[in-house]
């Protein structure tokens, strides 16, 4: 049945307020607007950022609301003008919008598209919602809303991606992998032959292991304190696992130890802003980077001895792997040719 | 009269002890011993570093000490060994010293040798001073003490430069002029069209907007609480100067209103925590990077959102302008041409 320009009932988890569950409901999705296209999402991943959210009694969303980021699916219909994308299409949900025309997303050194923040308002470009629920009005999140069968998302926030992909693998290129992967080849700049160390063993930590092994890195150390965590590290490339609570002094000195003059790439995929201190203490004097992955609660403050940087350390921030439209689009591409 | 071997009698300004003024005393100055070099010292800078310290009744240099790092001279003799400069060549000193060998040196990415620490002792690589005054050793500061008529440096924390460099001019080269404009050329790498703001108009801030005009900036903006110093910051390439005590709203709202999105590269040539998390919210959300150029108190913690760091903003350390033993070679020679 062609359900092209009709309203589509289908089933969506619905957040209703701060600190319910999720709740399956059965919900009406619009048709698409001008460059917007409907989806019909096939796989989803479950980031940190909704588990946080979902435990956060105070979250600062507007409600009701649905949630998901990280997904795959097909492409149900298309707006008007909307040319890169079509009906059958096999595409990826991108929560960071990349319009291609902003001072983000022409300067190659960035990705932050202004229309992210357009995402905050949990409504589309015209200030409407394609969702409703009991005759509700529903809020779109993070330009994707995922949870649901079936999704409306700017074309911006969109990217095609390889017939063959398997899409219950490739979905988490929509955030986890991307995130991790891009954090060591784009913005770190791992280079061959180099020592990386990764705080936090969990999707993006893993995801960053396999970034550096990509890049050639000769040592990548996990670190975590579940050692449960540490046989995958290693699957995917670590080459030693350790945990903080098995040594007396604080993890920089241990790694200063284990490496002569501290790692020269180190990653935080926590979100914890003590973890990023010692990450940063960890790192080579003189042209140690450190890179922020992990998603920092809104509101918090780092607090980081200035002497760190005297000598030449850098900490740099990360969003989605510092991917850009086109690069983001020839990777995923590739990745989901490989993942067959 | 030929020196060489000889121990020679001159002035110098000692520092006898924390919070003292400077004494000008006769001392004696030992011949370089291997791998040293002794220079007739024609021109020194003070730098703000010394200023902080004799200001500071608890510094932590062991006394009494020669204080001075921003040097040039004429070599007198040199120690077995010594196979880069002979006597006769003008040279100026590096603080900042360059085995060539460690993993500092042989990265390109950092500058911050190992030796450097060892200055921390105040005494050569042997365990002792080559000064004496009335009978006691006096210490070394910076591995260059040049605030002494003669002074005795490794070979690694000297640099030849030419012939005809005028040394009243090129000291500065020694510190003040090479991390201003290293920190703009070197470690953020300004690149043309872009936009800049300078973080206080002393000697390195003036530095760091050269280097930002040299590199092809179309924006270059002062920020200073003294008017006093926009002039001869205009003179040498800011576009604009700004008195953050003339605005209403926080320096960086000022900037973001002046640039429609925030300046692509900041510097802070102050050495002060409130301004350094200033001028990284000032930074482009994107792809703005903020470089660390005053010199932090030691103990000096940062307090930085650690959300400005989510969209992609880089903060970077930046010691000497992040010269290396190679470039800064080739550096100073041209400049000091350019400066006949």
């Amino acid at each position: 049945m062609n359900t092209t320009g009709k309203v589509i009932r289908c089933r969506a988890a619905i957040h209703w307020k701060p600190g319910a569950p999720l709740a399956i409901e059965e919900i009406e999705v619009a048709p698409p607007k001008a460059k917007e296209v409907r989806i019909k999402i096939v796989a989803t991943g479950l980031c940190g950022t909704e588990m946080k959210m979902l435990a956060n009694p105070n979250s600062h969303n507007n409600y009701p609301i649905i949630l998901g980021h990280e997904g795959a699916g097909i492409v149900e219909s298309v707006g008007q003008g909307v040319s890169t994308v079509k009906t059958g299409d096999k595409v990826i949900t991108l929560f960071l919008p990349q319009c291609g025309e902003c001072a983000s997303c022409l300067n190659p050194g960035g990705n932050f598209c202004v229309q992210f923040k357009q995402s905050k308002t949990g409504l589309m470009s015209d200030g409407t919602s394609r969702f409703t629920c009991k005759g509700k009005p529903v809020y779109h999140f993070g330009n994707t809303s995922t949870f649901s069968e079936y999704t409306v998302i700017k074309e911006i926030s969109v990217t095609k991606i390889d017939a063959v992909a398997p899409l219950e693998k490739v979905c988490l290129i929509s955030c986890g992998f991307s995130t991790g992967y891009g954090a060591a080849i784009t913005t770190a700049k791992v280079t061959p032959g180099s020592s990386c160390a990764v705080f936090g063993l969990g999707g993006v930590g893993l995801s960053v292991i396999m970034g550096c092994k990509a890049a050639g890195a000769a040592r990548i150390i996990g670190v975590d304190i579940n050692k449960d965590k540490f046989e995958k590290a290693k699957e995917v490339g670590a080459t030693d696992c350790i945990n903080p609570q098995d040594f007396e002094k604080p993890i920089q000195e241990v790694l200063f130890d284990m490496t002569g003059a501290g790692v020269e790439f180190c990653f935080e995929a926590i979100g914890n802003p003590a973890t990023v201190a010692a990450a940063l203490a960890s790192c080579h004097e003189s042209h140690g980077v450190c890179v922020i992955v992990g998603l920092l609660a809104a509101g918090t403050q780092l607090n980081i001895s200035g002497w760190l940087f005297f000598s030449g350390r850098s900490l740099k921030g990360s969003v989605f792997g510092a991917y850009t439209v086109s690069c983001s689009f020839k990777y995923n591409v590739t990745y989901a040719r490989s993942a067959v």
